[in-house]
């Protein structure tokens, strides 16, 4: 692992703080899961935080993974249900908090956790805290479309923000996506605002907007798109608010189970169609694959001094792997750093912006 | 026709007017849909509003049609992209207006549009006017879910309301899932929120939930739903501010969009996928049907003394042609006059809990 948690590269272990007692399957799933993240991968190792017991019990089964992972026993959990204010009080000690803490430390390059995603947040704020300049972490996640990946954020960790807000969102997501895409070019960064013309929406997406028109930052700022055009990989990195986002997130999730419960349906229909489906079963698998919801599991909390994910509380072990997986990637990209630098250019811009 | 147009039944002609200019297609698709909606519907008559040459031309191959349909010449055409207020200012004698004050005079039960929303609504507005108590009339549309159809408004005519309003809204819809869904139980009604413990989201939508909870309206209210419920199919009706509606419906079209062109791809991927897709060919072509988001093509503007109904504007013949069917449906359910009394009860009702 290396001394310095920011500047990973290639060639060093890395090592990822794992809160084994958070989603709604706890170790049984989260142990599993870190089996899958070692094949092909000898240089990550795991700090596992929770009831020992119980990790143990679930980790006997795999014996290359044992020699992985180190165990930290607590019996303090973090419930699901919680609210994150109560949590909080009450988080000392817990699996979650000593997880954030090995961060913190300098013991881990990066936790996930799968609990509370309230809970998580304001822990991390606590533990971490912000980077110089950032006035408020926002949750961003990688979404599927038909061009490619795009980069969206907020995706729920703030209701109600201001336009300075989603410029630094803007700032964040560019060098998320400049990171994760491994881009040299500025990535392309869009407003997601609604339809109507008579409005052209709310004011704090309007005003984003003239700012984002006007300064220089990380990205390449393109204007608005519509909810329909999150799928269409146009661009690299789609800035809402957290209450559009979180709808936007839930909503497509929806769809793609709804569609699934309908072709699952479709293909079992009749005895033609059966045939069929097994013809196209390999194309299916594949399919199935590419849109299950698992292979982009992971919401990162960005603006926070330190890397901290978060997985879908129901993730199975193909899903949280991929959320670990994630980590893992962000962990070598070594991108925190330049955020500090980014933002402040960004003070200097908006301040002048201010005088004019 | 029925000389009163909110008081239809099955036994009467339905008249439709519609506006033959509107959408990305006009006539060369609208045409075509009329056509569709005669089929098995000897009852259905159509006042169409445009230009009468590209009309008849493309009325010309219908015969059966031609017998159904009064056109009135207007060459003045409201545009796709004008501002609803310049669109509104150059409005008198456009096809859009002129077919909105059919309904107004009573010549027709229902207008239908497939032209600029924005310009739509304010036009509805000033000629139809409210239902007398109601404050913003609000986009439903039908949304397709596992379980069932789901009412969903608003759908973006509202950018900012307040609590009041998504009461408001929850009446509208009740009434619109009990006529549309033949209801003689109390709907199910639901708000849309974000998953968030910490806030349970923002102000409006919680003192909505406040209110909804201590009256008595045409519905039930279930508490709070979440993106992905939308497509459940769990409740009755969704309500929501136009901001969250406009974003969940265009999300799901741009998912679905996404999951079609993928599953296209699938099945032209290799040699034993095609064989695949013709052996399943009849039960993907019912898929397909059932998720074609024309099948649930359709804005109702509910709230005024009058139908409109609002088309995609990129709609094919038939999704134009669905549009026109739930305007026929909902002409002959005669829901309208339902409204005045509910909306009245309510006003009682919130006048008492401000007192408390």
């Amino acid at each position: 692992m290396s001394t310095n948690s920011h500047q990973q590269n290639l060639t060093e272990d890395v090592c990822i703080a794992v809160d084994a007692m958070g989603g709604d399957f706890g170790p049984k799933v989260i142990v599993p899961a870190l089996d899958l993240v070692i094949k092909g991968r000898p240089d990550v190792r795991f700090l596992v935080f929770g009831i020992e017991r119980e990790i143990k019990e679930h980790l006997s089964p795999y014996k290359a993974l044992e020699k992985r992972v180190t165990i930290h026993h607590t019996d303090q959990v973090v419930k699901n249900d919680d609210k994150p204010s109560a949590a909080l009080r009450a988080s000392k000690g817990s699996s979650m908090r000593l997880a954030i803490e090995a961060v913190k430390n300098g013991d881990a390059d990066a936790v996930v956790s799968a609990g509370n995603t309230g809970a998580l947040m304001a822990m991390a704020k606590i533990v971490l805290k912000t980077v110089p300049g950032i006035h408020r972490p926002a949750i961003a996640s990688v979404m599927p479309g038909i061009n490619g990946d795009t980069i969206m954020l907020d995706l729920g960790a703030n209701l109600l923000v201001d336009s300075d807000n989603l410029v630094q969102f803007a700032v964040l997501g560019a060098l998320f996506a400049k990171a994760h895409k491994k881009m040299h070019t500025p990535p392309s960064v869009a407003l997601l605002n609604i339809g109507s013309e008579e409005v052209k929406g709310p004011e704090h997406i309007r005003s984003a907007s003239d700012i984002l028109s006007k300064i220089e930052f990380p990205g390449e700022y393109k204007g608005f798109v519509e909810g329909n055009d999150i799928t269409k990989g146009i661009v690299d990195v789609i800035v809402c608010d957290g209450y559009a986002g979180n709808i936007a997130l839930k909503t497509a999730e929806g769809t793609g189970k709804m569609i699934k419960h309908f072709v699952t349906q479709s293909f079992s229909s009749n005895p033609m169609a059966i045939l069929g489906g097994l013809f196209a079963y390999f194309s299916l698998k594949n399919l199935k694959k590419k849109l299950d919801p698992g292979a982009y599991n992971g919401g990162v909390f960005l603006g926070l001094n330190g890397l901290c994910i978060k997985s879908h509380g129901g993730a199975d072990a193909f899903g949280f792997s991929n959320a670990i997986i994630l980590s893992v990637r962000l962990a070598r990209l070594g991108y925190i750093n330049q955020i500090e630098k980014d933002i402040a250019h960004l003070t200097d811009q908006t301040a002048l912006l201010e005088e004019e």
